[in-house]
């Protein structure tokens, strides 16, 4: 039994993040910030969660209850996050970080792609959490940092392949659809319901902040560098990600060598689901739970591979491989709490 | 632990049951029949539920498994359940069926509603399975009619206003509104993406067949024949039902009024929450889950009672309420396997 | 040929109104005013509309162009448009308003419901701008109150039974349900995609400021004061209101009286379909277009007869209407420039 | 003024000719054929168009009015065109055909793709529909094959590229994205509301059978094969494609020669618009209207340029193309009846 925090609790990150604790058989919810809805209770401002979260949000710098926790998820904004991860490690307390603010290696590529850093001491000390890559580095990390969405979608279908040499390094294109959760809670125009909503738009194309992530990760299973393009798409649709990715196969390479790569890399692995060759999977398989769904399909007229992976952008994208990672540091079992099955339809 | 089966396993009432039997922890699942999609496996029919449900679906009548089962939900169109029930109960399997079969005390309404009844005999015997209502005698039922979807949402709020003679039983009008997976997973033109999103049309207003089981069930509470106004909608998502009820208050019925009745008739039920007077629920609240949220307005101006009441129809408006009322009859905690909390967004 | 003014024309209403007087074959738009993009061309803020309209938002207090338009269109929040109007028709600018400033005829409602009032004084002048009913008072009006979205789905089917007699004044319910649009194009979270999408909810029942609106118009119609129950929801849908109203048929009313009725108000005004005696309409078949459909059915159980409206709530609900008023106004065809049939699918 | 047929006028693309014929100032309607509606009246099979369509549908074979119609739309699945459009041709009516049937200049290559050709003669007289392309040939064709929905947003942005050398012809990725009524109207599980609806999916990857009809195109703009990778994805909207087209630059080429380009080729064209560089545009901008918006991106880390062209599948992805060529056959203002602005929101 572990207590727990929730740090930046109101967002959609960090309302799943609530929603996994309170059905978490191992997780004791303590406290939740939000500096949005400080004074209010979780059931006034979330009724889907009334009668399960007795708890009140409060701002973050006068919260009471966060010293008895033993382990925090931070589900703060890029930059916030940095200025709040070394007072609780500090104090003890293990966190799993949903930002952006540890997941590199190199304090250099964080300030390209995002903002100067604070606290670069703690890059080092970080721990990437792809769950499935990095499960023993995690098991006993003060600090692991929360994957994004669409690294996690493309890194794990992607990363057995470079490892294994199967396919080329050039030319990987990675075109990717989210739902419109990914683009956060914040009541802005572009996410409102009229504008999303029976249209398909692509933003950020070859600049979305998410690139390095991708790069950093497919560079090191690669043993050198990879530069990759990357599109993502807003989709009118709450939550899922469906990764559409192209990458060129090795010579000899066959569907068959794919398949037996997956499933090694992939055994014991309860989380990642690989289909059988040439079947296609849908974000409905996958909508509610913490399973990320693999197929692919060898193309041969262009000796391409198209791997098309699923996942639900607010669980193995999001809330879920943290608590995943949580259980893992916890040594719990990997899918207490978030052994949920899909909601469909 | 119980070993279950699922007749009729491929709608999407079956689907849902499929889904909380694989998440329940005292539910064996050792059979699902499907005509359909005999000799195929639920994870090749259904990929959300590979890794979970290890079955195959096999035709009803060549099953080979079902003998096995010690309860079994009937998830058959109507006039197909009374064909299987029988059988069902003479090898000693109690059943919840999920049909209307059963639901009516008077076989003259059934058939004046539906077609003519096969089985009469069984009328009797069924347990109405609205469990907040008849949880007593659902106990030992060896057969419980399963309530619809629409009489759900209506009944929780509308009995105990009736059981206390808060409301006049003259004038009630019953306005619902229905997601899409209520019409079932037929292939038919009136259920395609493209003739359903982006609108919303009522359907069958004054001459659903729901109307028969609300009416019986009202007029039981009321203890004097009621007579209803019903038009249920199709709204363009997946699941939830809303029900807008307008019922006159009589004479003094103050808000608290109804506020102590709800309090009192639904003490230890968890599954349904009443919100505190003025708010109005969303079906964002319970989608995924099994609660009914019931809030409601005193229109003074017109001495109407307003009353919002929403569920999932897949769940506390079908598999879940099932789940329900097999956990009662087993003696298990009634909550087992379907305390999910919902999924937002 | 008419040279026009949009007043706030970046909200949902004021782009409806660009849209369909770029497509007016004698409106030529002369200013459109946004105080949010004062600066920004029409087709930078609006791509939708680029190569077909070549204005740029100016600030309404500082706009050059104003002064060329013969009429204009004043699509700004309720309280604000009272500020504007009087102004503009002392220029001699014939106005179409579609805000609630001048729909009432006495004062004390309108700030009973809304705030205060600070041109009193036009109300008596404004002609309530239901096109079908007040045509000839509108074709002279210098200043028309075009109907809310509501009160036109509830208006137009309910005005000639009440005229007619054929429904009692008492007890009439009308239950509608809109798209979003409807909540305008503000960014606040409860208009947020996944705030809406995949949910229903009702709001302010029995305290929406369009019930005195429609309580107006129906006892004008029925030569005594009518008070209703009206309750909206917000339907995961962009465009459509269907409007599900309950009234009491008068002893002897037939189906047959109540599409003769209709047939006869209707004969001549072709944006009113009536739809076949128990056929019910869906939002489907109006979305995009001026039309509104009425359907109904006649419930002998409970002598009821239930009336289903639907329209586009930007067209024959908002801007549609506005501009079918303003041909009215200046003597053109009465469906030039939205005549468009609807967008199916 | 053109008397006009529409063959297999109950599929969307047919219901969409319907609907634009109906609005045209220079088509007079003279004859629907359906099968599944034969008898049927258009009003009472597709309310939407009541009082505007006053035909009722013929199966094709027993059709009597068909004789009358100068010109014909024939949308038909694949391989019922080619049994239907010699005849029409032979009576001396000119035809826009909208399915596969005429859209290849080899036989072999349709027969690889499709099914075996039974009038494999008229390959070479059709011209292929692509009005901006094609324009001079348009003109005097008897028998146009109008492109398919994804073609026509692939080829549009691509082919004067290609005509001026500006990307390689190696490595091209369309990866796109489209509304479920390019799925079609026939009532199949897969394109249920609840099974497209909240998830999206890729299908037919690698094998999609409008995959040769680009490369036909592409290669002759490219004076030497191109191959391709094309995957289409389902999108849970009612229309629209939006395909991101990724392509390498030629070594100097910069964003300022691809608009260039594109201004260029586009000049006088009306239905296809140019965003400035860096705006990416979406499918909100072109639904309704018969618009092509073409906007790049120019990713210099990776030398690609991405491309997001999107249209309506409806208008300029099917049958607001056809009747452009139709009035180009005709002689008629290019954009005589489809001049609609998108529907916004």
């Amino acid at each position: 039994m572990k207590k727990v925090a929730i740090i930046g609790a109101s967002g959609y990150t960090g309302i799943e993040l609530m929603r996994l604790a309170a059905m978490h058989p191992l997780f004791e919810l303590v406290a939740v910030s939000s500096e949005q809805f400080a004074g209010k209770s979780v059931a006034e401002a979330f009724p889907f969660l009334a009668g399960r979260v007795n708890l009140s949000f409060q701002a973050l710098a006068q919260h009471t209850e966060l010293e008895r926790a033993d382990c925090a998820f931070v589900a703060l904004p890029h930059r916030k996050a940095m200025e709040v991860v070394p007072g609780l490690l500090e104090k003890g307390i293990r966190v799993v970080d949903l930002s952006a603010d540890f997941r590199f290696r190199a304090t250099a590529v964080y300030e390209q792609w995002y903002k100067p850093h604070t606290a670069p001491g703690l890059l080092t000390q970080a721990v990437y959490g792809l769950s499935e890559v990095y499960r023993e580095k995690i098991r006993s990390a003060a600090l692991v940092a929360n994957p994004g969405c669409y690294p996690t979608a493309a890194l794990l279908p992607l990363i057995p392949l470079l490892i294994s040499g199967l396919v080329s390094i050039d030319g990987i294109v990675i075109d990717a659809k989210s739902g419109v959760s990914g683009a956060g809670r914040g009541a802005v125009l572009t996410s409102l319901f009229a504008e999303v909503n029976e249209g398909i738009k692509a933003y950020k194309a070859g600049t979305h902040q998410h690139t390095p992530e991708m790069e950093q990760e497919l560079s090191l299973a690669a043993g050198k560098p990879v530069v990759i393009n990357f599109t993502p798409h807003l989709i009118p649709m709450n939550r899922g990600i469906l990764a559409t990715i192209y990458a060129t196969l090795h010579g000899k390479t066959k569907q068959d060598d794919v398949l037996k790569c997956y499933r090694s890399f992939y055994s014991g692995k309860g989380f990642v689901r690989i289909c059988s060759p040439g079947t296609i999977p849908s974000t409905h398989q996958v909508r509610g739970s913490n399973y990320c769904d693999i197929g692919f399909v060898v193309d041969a007229r262009t000796n391409r591979l198209i791997i098309i992976s699923v996942l639900d952008n607010l669980l193995k994208g999001g809330a879920g491989q943290a608590v995943q990672n949580m259980n893992i540091m916890a040594g719990f079992a990997e899918n207490a709490g978030i052994n949920q099955l899909p909601l469909f339809p």
